[in-house]
């Protein structure tokens, strides 16, 4: 045996075994603890849209046994002999990325998601020497400290868990296109985990938030758990129609098919709606909806490092907190179901430490 | 008579008398000079593609008789009393509007062209009190001073022409995505009259310019003629495959429908896709072509007042000028027949003063 086999652990975790996405217990090794390594013990794993497309093979790639999770929280238990930004017992996130090429363009800017040479992700996802990834439905994992990041002591790990995707999704392509502008009118589409996310962003940056829905239910969370300054029911034609050239910006949330037309139409002339979520198999649009106004339509997907830290440092200060369910990992199977038909308030996480045993 | 009516003037024109969008000889009666207006004797009108869709009702909205022409340069001939900025025999343009309400946030910001209550087109368009706007194919046009543009003593009036909608067109949201930064790499899909002066913009703005083009006819006077760095055959995937991830920003002037993901893929992370023509009844895109790389698509009609004496006083200062073929306006049904064609380099210009009797 090589040295580096000698120091592989055996992880406990759930996988699912075909596309059934059924998720059962499942025991794995990690690779041992690198000189520029941590091992994080996962105390709470975010449930995102992202574990159901890996286990159900939805995106006709997936290889099993496929271990779901990419929105990790726990406390560091071993670190390597180079680690110097973090201490056994700190607090630490993982994300949907575990390593990238770290020497190109994207790297150098921080945009490592967008690595020239591609990332590895972290549920579904190969590493550099080609061994496979699996995230955080997971007792523990082991990553780079480049890829870790701090959650400050005081921000609880369950609270934490979603700020490392859907937090970092809304958070950064509001930074992109300068949403942090006081006073500013802000349209987000869709209230779930990402929308509600946006939406207490939004609050904190000083804008003006009207929330856009096609569900009546969810305005009293919007106007009174969330804080939305305006609730609008999408499929309201004339509510839809007094809102027209009013908003400075949009944040597509939504999931499904939904007409985007009727959103740019509410966007000022040189409004930028940006899309978080991956609405449909395709974008269709009206030519004069970007045209007669300067506007424009944008999309993201999660963020950089150094972007992910300040936001996660961001969320602490201003104590930003999303709205979360704790479930053991013996109901992520319903949790899922749940996910799919967007009946969760609004984020599932999962109490690893105390239910994975 | 009302003295208004007194003040009228015969214009001599030449307009369209149905849907075949066949033009002949025409007289009408313009508005006398108010004193807010200039009348401009007509010198040059250029041809541009809304003269083929308002003579041909491609809108559906054409009324009849339709005087196209938008392009329009020439020589102030009478000035109202108020007017400070013009005298008689200076340089003049008016391109696609005439008028709009002068007191919503778009026109307070220069943004007229996307005025709250509307703009009076300069072709087929309608004045605040109900009368009809009738365009350049004709020897004389009143405007208010607000809506005209000083054409530089040095610089041609022919030449001019194009620039009052093909060269706004093309500038403005150069400026608006901050496309005037030296070294940074544009391409231009689409070698016409838009496209033309895109490369043009882009080369005195210090860019690398790489033109993208279906027809391999166009490689000489993409190299040689607008001194573009770069030729790139759209249809060559080997060649389209080489320039991936490569550009900061893509002008797209291409008419009729062509596929947006493939130019999307050749911006780097953060990149925007302008649309400056009409390409499609519909966009269609891969969700991934935006997610993936935080990039925008987006699109603009000409431009503000502000912006537009702006672009006019820096072709002038960078002696940029358009393409052009001179033509009197007897030819101008068998050049609105080329321009469908895009039979033409780059752009026709009507001499009114001395065809048009």
């Amino acid at each position: 045996m090589s040295s580096d086999q000698v120091m592989r652990r055996n992880c406990h975790a759930w996988a699912a075994r075909d596309d059934s996405g059924l998720l059962s217990p499942y025991e794995f090794e990690r690779r041992g603890v690198g000189s520029n390594d941590l091992s994080v013990k996962i105390t709470h794993c975010g449930i995102c849209y992202a574990d159901v497309a890996y286990t159900r093979n939805k995106r006709k790639n997936s290889v099993y046994p496929v271990v779901p999770g990419h929105e990790i929280v726990g406390i560091v238990q071993e670190v390597g002999d180079n680690v110097s930004s973090f201490k056994v017992g700190d607090q630490a996130g993982v994300g949907t990325y575990l390593d990238s090429c770290r020497h190109c363009e994207y790297c150098d800017d921080g945009q490592e998601v967008y690595c020239s040479k591609g990332i590895a992700v972290t549920i579904n996802g190969t590493y550099e020497d080609g061994t496979r990834t699996q995230g955080g439905y997971s007792s523990f994992i082991v990553v780079d400290e480049r890829f870790c990041y701090k959650i400050p002591e005081k921000y609880p790990l369950a609270l934490a868990a979603p700020l490392l995707c859907a937090g970092i999704t809304v958070y950064s392509p509001m930074i992109q296109h300068k949403m942090n502008q006081p006073g500013k009118l802000v349209g987000v589409v869709g209230l779930g985990g990402l929308g509600h996310m946006a939406v207490k962003f939004a609050k904190a940056f000083g804008l003006n938030v009207t929330v856009f829905s096609t569900n009546m239910s969810k305005k009293n969370d919007a106007l009174n758990l969330l804080k939305a300054d305006r609730f609008v029911l999408s499929s309201d034609k004339e509510q839809m129609a007094a809102m027209a050239k009013s908003l400075d910006f949009i944040i597509d949330a939504a999931s499904g098919d939904h007409p985007l037309d009727q959103y740019m139409s509410l966007l000022k002339i040189g409004g930028v709606l940006t899309l978080v979520g991956v609405p449909c198999e395709e974008i269709k649009l009206n030519p004069f909806s970007l045209l007669m106004g300067m506007r424009s339509i944008s999309g993201s997907v999660v963020g950089g490092v150094k972007r992910t830290q300040e936001m996660i440092d961001f969320c602490a200060e201003k104590e930003i907190y999303p709205e979360i369910e704790v479930i053991p990992i013996q109901y992520a199977n319903e949790a899922l179901e749940r996910l799919q038909k967007s009946d969760v308030k609004y984020r599932f996480v999962i109490d690893i430490e105390n239910s994975l045993k």
